[in-house]
Order: C-alpha cells, then structure tokens, then sequence
C-alpha cells in the first residue's frame, strides 16, 4: 500500500533506462494541469469553522465551501445570516455515528435563532432542469462534462454528471440535485414537511449516503480539516449522539470567510471541471493504470472522482 | 436529523388514530426478521484484534469476519498461520488516511514472517465465473440475490449481485470478486507482480475505493470496533502514514476466535442474503420510504447495503 512512493521510484528508473514514462496517476494528472485550469474560490463562498484546541493544543480549523446558485440558495441565506450573527458561537459537534455523519448545532435546542431566516420549501432539494438550463443555452453540452467511459454517466440514483461549477449533482430528465459524497455539508432537519433552518449542520464522514439526495438540503463541502470531524470519538447514544456534554467539541467560531481580517482569510482553488486537465484526471480515476494497478476499473461512480481542490500558495 | 427518533413517536401517534402503520426502515425489517434467517459465524472465521486500551484504560477490540471459499482462501490461510504464531502481536497500527484506509502490521517491516506462508499469484484477486459456478447449477439463479430494482445490479464497477453466504461481490462474464466496501479488510502488497502475504492489513474507513477491487485481495470484513479504526488520528506523513512511533497504536494480539478460551470467544450471526427479511431489507435500503424520507431513491450501489451482522446474545 506504499504504492506512490515506489511508483516514483520506478519512474526515475524508468526514465533512466529510456523506457516509456509509466501513466501518471489521477493526483499526478492533476497536480500538472496549467495554471488557468485552476478557478480561485471567493472568501464569500467560505465558512470557516474553528473548534476548540485539541487535547495537545493544537488548532482544528473546517474549512467549508459553499454550493453557488442555482442550488440550496435558501439554506444557504440563513447560513449566512447565522454566521453574521456568531450565532454558532460556544455551540458545538453533538453527533458524530461511524460510517455516516458528524453533526453540529445547539445541543439545548432551545438557542433562539437570528432574525430573518426563510422556511425553505421542499421542492428546493432540486432544482428543475428545463427551467433553469434550457437546452438551446447549450447545457447539456457545456455545463456537463462528458466524461470518457459511458457507464459512468449513470447510476442507481439517477443519471450523474458533473456542474460545470466544480460540483457533483444527479440528474434526471426533471431534476438536478447536489449529491451526497464524503464530505458533503447537509441540513438537519425534522420529520416533513420540515426542512431546517441551517443551524443544524453535518457532513458525510462515511461511504456516500446517496438515499439522503434529493430527502435533505445539500449545502456545500469540507474542502479542508474534514479530519477533525472524521475522527472524533464516536457518539454512543441512538444515531451517535453523545452521551454527556464533556464528549462534545465545543465550536469557538463559525465566519464567512470575508468577514475574517484579510491576512487571516484562507484561499483555495479547483480544478475546473470542463478543463482537459479534469477530464483527464476523470478518466484516470475511472481507469487507474499508473504502475500500481494491473486491472482498470471500467468506471467509477460520481463520488469516486472527487473534484481536485487545494490551497493557494501564499506569494 | 434525529429522525428515528421522531419516527418511533408517530408510529405510537398513527396506531392510537387507527391509521395505517408507516413504512418500517430498514433496520426495523431486519430486527424483525425471524431467528431462522440468521446465520451463524463459525469462531474459526473470526479474527479478533486486540488494540491497546485508549488514553481513558478503556479496550479496544476489532473483529473481522474473514471471506468464505472460493475466495482469497490462499491469503486467508497465511493469516491463519500469522494469528497461530501470534506474528501481529506487538506490531500496530501505522498508517491512517482520512477516507481511505487504517492499516496495520509491522512498522519496521523487519519482522521475519512465520514458516509456511505460501505466495498467491494474482490470478486469485478473482473467482472464475464458469469454472466455480456452473450455470447448470443454478448460480444465477440461486447463489445470487434478485434485487427488486434492475437498476441496482449493473454499477460502474460491473455487474453486481449479493453472495448467498453473505458478501457483496462484483461480477462480469467471466470473474466474480469481492468488492471494497466500507469496513472491508484487505491485504497490503508492493508493485505487481506482489501481492502481499497477509501479514500487511488495512481496512477500508472511507467512501468505496472500489478500483481497488481486482487489484488487491479482499480476505474480510470488520463487523464489530470499526470505530477503534476510523477515529484514529490521520497520518501526517504521506498517504496517511504516522510520522513518530508515538503516534502508532499498538495491537496487544491477533487471534482466530476458535482459539480464545470459549468463554471470550465472540458470537456474531448474519442475516442470510436468500432469506425474504433481506429482499425486503435490500429493496428498503433502496426505496427508502420509513417516515423520515419523501422521495425514494430508486436504486442502491452495493456498498449502501450492507449485510446485516448482529452479535449473538448470550443466553
């Protein structure tokens, strides 16, 4: 399982000996593509969430990124606005079940909410595919990326493609929706015709529950430190819920990125996903043949080819 | 989000009004299933490891179910022979990558290896559709379950069904599988044509790598503990792996459970694949449509239903 040092290895070998160059891999594929390929995320599509120090002192900073229109628009709103109000503040992660999710929130239940959120409908969990990506605008073209194996472009939850914005979604000849792959940041909510407010968040920390697409409000993704989430100490309660309040991480702050002092704010960037880079990338992912591999895949399922996303070097 | 929960207290509110009862979840179907459709795990098919205790004294225990002939029987039985000479005894935990694996064996990978193991080729990463399965025999038919959507049983990955002993694999014409779903146990190895011995192991803590399948052994599955895996601190050090022996989690032993005394021996029993309580539980598990949930998905991928694993109470 060392595979990536040793086929580095075998490259510098191979090079030697005038022998082809072995295939790069998927993160190889990646990490070459141009400059122009990469899309700088604005520090106002951001949510910075910083826990409290871990046992040893050290910092654990989420770094969430949040889903642009036409998507989850009005979740989204009341995210902003309970960011705005600190209302997050001294709450903290309350659930955290292996193989599913870790949540966060007011564990009283009983904090009044800010002002000026919306109930949002449920017809928002889709978006209507006709209405707002009308064929002659060339969508089915341009905004999905094509990608190389035809299995991949469906799957047991729908025809899958990816948003020219950088996003998994799933489709049908109705609806696109935001999907549930690791790492997806979605809404808690109550029975129907409930929906949440926001202020209850989770993310996915296990294998894709795609059962939940198109049932709760996809929001955004972790796109940094999903590990202090992942490998909290799991909940023993019913659905992972902690026991007693001293198991709870405790939330110091939660911000929209561009209200953070300008040095402080972070800076990433994704790999365009109508880029040559990404359909390379794509394919790679589909079909590993770099040398550690002796059989392609054939394919991959949509949450199996995340979309590259790293920090922006500091200048 | 604590929707089960909520559940419970409608299902009381819709008996008192008379009305009909809600759709059962999925796990409510297997807890319902009767004692006959359980399956019980032989001891000998028990690998049980013993972590040492966490920073409060409490025990970590991991057991993994190791796979059934015909396959991955040559890497099975050098584990046997690996857990009999009591070889992971003081090795560890060395490498945890957010989303993909822990792994474990010795750090030093100095360790002599027991007498005995024998080399695998590659060739057994697979099972002959034809020559394991006879048509004539009624493996279509029998050995694998129908699921109610069609949809389910072709992924990106191949043609997919359920083993009647209990194990998700993949299949095509020609070769049957096991697949890289969360908590399945796997066999590190170096660059091909190496295919490890068995004394290098990880478990998959992540969405399903899945194009992994074929290209390294599967030998089991983690079915109790995962937790004491997946909660672990990531690695710094490339793939996931520590950067200081402090940071290691040492495994105290490895044991096939047949030989603990039969008091400590744990009692884990599945929910048979050809039983009707798993038709209804599989087609749940894609047609989620318990109170919680508004719009069924329509389909699964494999490795969002997981078998139903259960320990045996004592009695």
């Amino acid at each position: 399982m060392r595979h990536p040092l040793l086929a580095v290895a075998l490259l510098a070998l191979s090079v030697h000996a005038g022998e082809p160059a072995p295939v790069p891999s998927p993160g190889e594929i990646a990490a070459a593509a141009p400059a122009s390929d990469w899309i700088a995320i604005a520090p106002s599509d951001l949510l910075v969430m910083d826990l409290a120090p871990d046992a040893k002192g050290h910092p654990r900073r989420v770094v969430i990124q949040l889903m642009p229109p036409p998507f989850s628009q009005g979740w989204i709103g009341n995210i902003r606005k309970l960011a705005a109000a600190h209302w997050w503040d001294g709450t903290s992660v309350n659930r955290v079940q292996d193989n599913y999710v870790a949540q966060w929130g007011d564990a009283t239940e009983k904090k009044a909410l800010p002002e000026g959120l919306v109930t949002v409908p449920e017809s928002e969990y889709t978006v209507g595919f006709e209405v707002s990506y009308p064929r002659e605008a060339g969508f089915a073209e341009e905004v999905f990326f094509p990608l190389v194996d035809p299995r991949y472009k469906e799957d047991a939850y729908g025809v899958s493609g990816f948003f020219n914005f950088g996003w998994p979604v799933g489709l049908n000849n109705e609806f696109v929706w935001p999907v549930h792959c690791y790492g997806a940041v979605g809404v808690g909510r109550n029975m129907s015709p409930d929906t949440g407010s926001g202020a209850e968040l989770y993310t996915v920390i296990g294998h894709a529950p795609r059962h939940l697409d198109r049932n709760i409000a996809v929001v955004g993704r972790v796109i940094s430190g999903i590990e202090h989430l992942s490998s909290l100490p799991r909940g023993t309660e019913a659905l992972g819920f902690y026991k007693t309040e001293a198991e709870r991480t405790p939330i110091v702050s939660i911000r929209i990125a561009s209200e953070l002092p300008a040095a402080e704010q972070p800076k990433f960037e994704y790999l365009s996903t109508t880029s040559d880079s990404f359909a390379r990338y794509a394919d790679a992912r589909a079909n590993r043949r770099d040398p550690f591999f002796i059989t392609p895949a054939g394919g991959a399922d949509i949450c199996n080819i995340p979309v590259p996303i790293r920090p922006v070097a500091a200048k």
